[in-house]
């Protein structure tokens, strides 16, 4: 008998049918003799909708409160699978976030677990129940409510199955599992059936929407075993594990586009120590993230600074840049939601040389510009015009030879 | 400056547009220099639409997570007030009932507060902002989410208003106050402008859909002022209070129509001692409030036992009724959803004899069958088919003097 944790995205629990359905799963995992702790993301589309009712009623609708407004979504879809599942006779428990005890820090909106409390789900578990949790929320020292950002529910389900000692945390969602590619750009794409931690940390980070970053941060942290499957299938999807347990190590694990860039240029900024500081010191106060940063070589003893954010943090960027250009006499300030960034990741990268030249000739082949480049251990990305993507991401598939033989 | 308590229904926050109208009117209060506590209701279906979503997943929904998946509801327009409030530049923060302590007893989906801690509250008043709560809920002492039945946010407010010691508490609904019935049923009823707690009680418990009884009994326990009032108009609605603050001791205060009621009735059950004890024991730890109650004359050794019981508790009714009757050998059992009850209530009856004589004269004129009475000191109650629900108002309204000279 094992525990496990299996967290349902919102396509899974999109309907009361699919909902039924999830809850049939659960209660094949149970008869298998398994306990198991579920995570439950919002009905698809619920998200949007709350966002979109705040956002109408204020442009700068406090973050605290928008906090409490989506984490109603999940609330909803816990409380329906533990109805769902009753129904069939499993007994189950709700928690919402406070109730489960995720603490977390107190940043609206992108929150971060600073530790799970598992008391309350072992209790539930030893009175043979199924733990309902709600994704995506937990409660900061002063218990307000706070939510982990997009993708926030895989989080949750790795720190939970890490908190409890999960044999295996399973994240079922509308795909197969982990693909060389986007599917729906690159008809060659395969699903990968193993890949490291490392590798999928990058690939999250640069925009395969299938775990969040954070998520995958966690498991390696802990060692949580993530199997990543589709709920519409009993098919075996992507195991996500150390790298030692990798069957192969390639050289190019896989290909991403990231369309939630924005780019952001400073001209005639002074070149003199300090600046760099003085210009994304204000940018990390307003927890924003910075990606790629180029500085150009000065001229006149003035540069050029361009930087990337995501586009959900441009709006509170353009403020602060605009404060920091004020200050600098930089009066010259770009903003460009046009771009797109490009990315190989293997771990196979780290010794293997040539692998980002390789990648640098395959888009010129095609004539693509590259506008920005950064670069780790086991990734090299491209910032690109937009219109270029899906070109981009078929040629270095192919050019890799991720698409097989 | 003082402290007010002001609850906006659901119909009053039905929509973005009346949710920013009652941020506007919450901002002329702190304007005019007021403290304020608001507590809202979920917005106008939304309640509704989350019980059918149980419902249809199972008729046996357990209601732990019935109370879970409602209370979403008060979640969002909590949280949808505040950001109205923030775009007008009034700092809010929402509580939900664990944030507020709003302490219960543990019977989901009709629980009844026990304590309200306000620490909380008043460290947010304190500094200076509008505290908007979560109404209709709570949490019992092991963490659970629990909700206080149809209606709960009135006790929501009224219980907090006494908490804080809140000068008023303001029910803001889309009706002008209190009336003497119905007006849609009744042309001639008229807005009363005050009515005691004990007339308010018994107009609640009756079918008046203006205030959750439960809330009338904490406001008169605790002496708290409340003022109903539409938040649609600046008009005075109708205060609340004390018996010796009300101008005028009427014989009749207002006529109501419940529509809620269903007739239950066994047959030949053994006339001797325990057997009442037998019957309502079983559905009084079913947590059903059995209403009236008539016990025909014994005729052979056996007696017909007659009660009725609200509509939503009708179906564990019939699982413990036949039960009972089984083991009673009383093998006639009798379900009526037919009938409505029609009550006139009044303070002026303590001191008026032949008050409830008059009203069943008032009914036999129309040919209105009696099916069964239930009197207390200040109001008389009769059982009659449904057919004739209007007409009997009516005719009890104006019969009464009720309509004006």
């Amino acid at each position: 008998m094992a525990l496990r944790v299996q967290k349902y995205g919102g396509t899974s629990v999109g309907s009361l049918e699919r909902i039924r359905h999830v809850a049939r799963r659960i209660a094949g995992a149970r008869r298998a003799g398994h306990d198991v702790v579920v995570v439950v993301s919002a009905m698809s589309g619920e998200t949007d909708r709350l966002l979109s009712l705040g956002r109408e009623l204020s442009s700068h609708a406090p973050e605290r409160e928008m906090d409490v407004l989506v984490a109603s979504g999940e609330q909803v879809s816990a409380a329906l699978l533990c109805i769902a599942l009753s129904d069939l006779g499993v007994e189950a428990v709700s928690l919402l976030g406070h109730q489960a005890r995720i603490e977390t820090d107190s940043v609206h909106t992108k929150a971060r677990i600073a530790r799970v409390d598992d008391q309350r789900l072992r209790e539930a578990l030893v009175a043979g129940r199924v733990v309902v949790v709600a994704g995506f929320q937990g409660t900061d020292a002063q218990g307000n409510i706070t939510t982990l950002g997009r993708g926030g529910s895989d989080t949750s389900a790795v720190a939970i199955a890490a908190a409890v000692g999960a044999e295996v945390c399973e994240i079922y969602t509308d795909v197969e599992g982990v693909f060389t590619a986007d599917p729906g750009v690159c008809p060659t794409a395969r699903k990968v059936s193993h890949i490291s931690y490392e590798e999928m940390l990058e690939l999250s980070a640069l925009g395969a929407k299938v775990l969040q970053p954070r998520s995958v941060e966690l498991a390696m942290k802990y060692g949580v075993k993530v199997h990543v499957r589709s709920s519409f299938s009993e098919a075996e999807g992507t195991m996500v594990t150390g790298e030692e347990e990798a069957l192969e190590s390639v050289v190019v694990a896989g290909v991403t586009c990231d369309r939630d860039a924005a780019k952001v240029t400073l001209r005639s900024v002074p070149d003199q120590p300090g600046v760099c500081a003085a210009i994304f010191e204000p940018l990390a106060e307003e927890n924003i993230s910075v990606d790629m940063i180029i500085q150009n070589v000065a001229v006149d003893g003035t540069t050029d600074l361009t930087f990337t954010v995501s586009r959900g943090d441009l709006e509170r960027t353009r403020e602060v840049a605009a404060r920091i250009a004020g200050e600098l006499d930089s009066d010259l300030l770009g903003f460009d939601e046009d771009v797109v960034k490009v990315s190989i990741v293997g771990l196979g990268m780290r010794s293997h040389a040539g692998v980002a030249a390789k990648m640098f000739r395959l888009l010129a082949t095609e004539g693509i510009n590259i506008e920005a480049i950064s670069t780790s251990e086991i990734k090299t990305s491209c910032l690109i015009r937009a219109k270029y993507a899906e070109l981009a991401v078929r040629v270095l598939h192919d050019g890799f030879g991720l698409g097989g033989p």
